[in-house]
């Protein structure tokens, strides 16, 4: 029986690999500071439970398939809070940010054709991309430039006929990099000076660091109509498992054809939408305490990275993930020495190796991503381990 | 910008412009009995909401990709009530069964494959296939007799060198049609001399009636290995908003082909899989109590449509659903007729009209849909008004 050409191609992910033998640590007794997931420890606000608990219909039913609209209308109330103005039909409600980015890119995607992403890029944009007949063509960039890749020049080699999109990331996973309006601009005039679309995920925009300002690229009316944002609960309320997202965009053929796949596949979950809207109506301040939290966290983890000897990394201004090459020649080896060989007073660390990030085959074998997901002292402790871990790696 | 080619094919649902109608109707204040939605009236246990009230953890997190455990092994044990032995890891959960259906297509089918499906079929079936760059190859059957389908030699017309698999929705939707076990070995026999995947889509699985046993495309070790069953827990646990599902095989290529697909979207909602998990463990007695509230409105339904002159429409032995021929050229005007000009003291009707249920152009224009989703007396009044508004449609 047939499997798909597309999803052959695609390769056991390595988490997969390394959690088996990270799940045979623990039964060992060592623990792991485990760096290498985006599921953050914070709690979710209670209002998302409270709300649930207070759903009243005796029947679960199905939701409207664009969302339910008192969801709708709490994230467009959101976005105006930011001076961006959609209106209910903009959003459309998707199952985290995942099944929108699966949707955009069903949506724009013919067979053969192709969306411009920054290497390193969130490694799912592959599995979405392939299955729905795409490919990545990267913009290569490098840790020594922290990985900046908003200029015409570069963006424009990665640019070809069956081009359909650039995807950005912003602020960056997994680098951190938050684009400048300037950088937006350009990337945005890049899109139209070629008839791309501009996918822009934004599931970590209020994870902007330093004082920064937020900026999206929604606050750009003149490319309303080439933008198409992808957002997400996931990160913004700690509700990964909540999975809810949404699809923005004021472009009328994108909301219809993203509409024909939501009436397919009827609703999102009814529950966690109840949860969601309540989230979305937290006072504004609810950002602050988060974003000094991870503000806190990123200088505890870059403050004891920059102590290791070797390695090349750049203080991130958002998200919560750091980059770092080591020094050594593949991190897939040392992450196995690390969890079968290493432990300093019982105790390890688990990173994600960043060849699954870049689609050029042979970039990031000596590159990781950390995801400061943990507290500051646990972040601390993960570092350092790096280093111990390292010292060993490079002195057997 | 480009929309794919593909996704511009499908139409604007038909659904979506009557639903203006009817909502105009309603401002007007014209009752509307809605027989043209899979949402019944019936309550979702209690347990669904007890189980996740209960929930205990601070931080919504992600689930595993492959589903909540503890859901995984309450479904197996559900299966192993009917005799099926699958294994934790031959059940993957998803999102609705839509998301199950949306992870085979894509793992079966290359751009230009098509898959065989008896027609009229579930017309959502059309979005998930060409999103996932196939097509349909249907299988004609006819009012008359009953949509029957499990002939070899009908069933071989439909299959050429781009097919990949075999579809059937059992108890079947919108036919209600319900499967023999001597139909179901036939399919499967057509299958594997074809070298084709079957795909039994389930979801109504206990919603068979007249005393008849239930039959499942798992209870032929013989064909296990080609065989995916795709099932839900919307219409079993009257629960469609609870968007949980699953896709079960004892394939193991098709289950890491989907684990593909189901890591690159992470997971799951968690909530929904723990109010799952306590449904699937109710006594099976539940199913009884179910069963016998649709049957009874099946005869209403049925008993009542017989009386219109010139119907043509067999007694559906499953799932809760109803086909029938009307005597008007075009079901689509005269559901515009029901809802713009008729009533009948203050109230009216709406079904689906079934030309979407077809791949063939131009069937299904003198055929309707109708779901006993409304308690018996709601039934036969919306029957009734059926007969009412033709008469007075035909008499014009």
């Amino acid at each position: 029986m047939n499997i798909s050409k597309r999803m052959l191609q695609i390769g056991e992910s390595p988490i997969r690999k390394f959690n088996k033998y990270a799940l045979e640590a623990q039964k060992k007794g060592k623990k792991i500071y485990r760096l290498n997931i985006g599921q953050p420890d914070v709690e979710t606000p209670q209002c998302f439970m409270d709300a649930i608990k207070h759903f009243q219909s005796k029947v679960i039913a199905y939701s409207e398939s664009g969302g339910e609209v008192d969801l709708q209308e709490a994230i467009a109330s959101y976005f105006k809070g930011y001076g961006m103005d959609y209106a209910k039909d903009d959003i459309m409600v998707t199952t985290g940010g995942s099944e929108a980015l699966s949707m955009v890119f069903t949506s724009v995607l013919d067979p053969g054709d192709n969306v411009v992403v920054a290497e390193p890029f969130y490694t799912n944009y592959n599995t979405f991309i392939t299955a729905a007949c795409g490919t990545v063509s990267p913009i290569t960039t490098k840790a020594e430039d922290g990985y900046a890749y908003a200029d015409r020049e570069l963006i424009e080699k990665a640019i070809n006929d069956r081009t359909r999109a650039i995807v950005c990331t912003n602020p960056g996973n997994p680098t951190g990099r938050v684009l400048t309006p300037e950088d937006i601009r350009l990337i945005c005039e890049v899109a139209r000076d070629n008839d791309l679309w501009v996918i822009a995920d934004e599931v970590y925009r209020e994870f902007v660091f330093d004082g920064n300002d937020i900026t999206s690229f929604g606050m750009f009316p003149e490319f309303a109509d080439r933008v198409i944002i992808v957002d997400s609960i996931s990160k913004r309320f700690s509700a990964c498992g909540a999975r809810v997202g949404c699809l923005v965009s004021k472009n009328a053929d994108i909301m219809e054809c993203a509409m024909k796949i939501a009436q397919g596949r009827l609703s999102c979950a009814t529950l966690d939408q109840v949860g969601a809207a309540a989230m979305y109506r937290m006072d504004p301040s609810y950002y602050d305490g988060m974003k000094a939290e991870y503000e806190s966290r990123r200088d505890a983890v870059y403050h004891e990275l920059s102590q290791i000897p070797g390695i090349v990394c750049s203080r991130p201004g958002g998200s919560f993930y750091i980059m770092a090459k080591l020094p050594v020649d593949n991190v897939e080896d040392f992450l196995m020495f690390l969890l079968t060989e290493f432990d300093d007073n019982g105790e390890t660390v688990m990173f994600s190796p960043a060849e699954g990030f870049y689609a050029t085959p042979g970039l990031g074998r000596d590159e990781i991503r950390i995801a400061y997901v943990l507290n500051s002292d646990d972040m601390r402790r993960g570092a350092e381990l790096i280093r111990l871990g390292l010292e060993k790696y490079n002195s057997r």
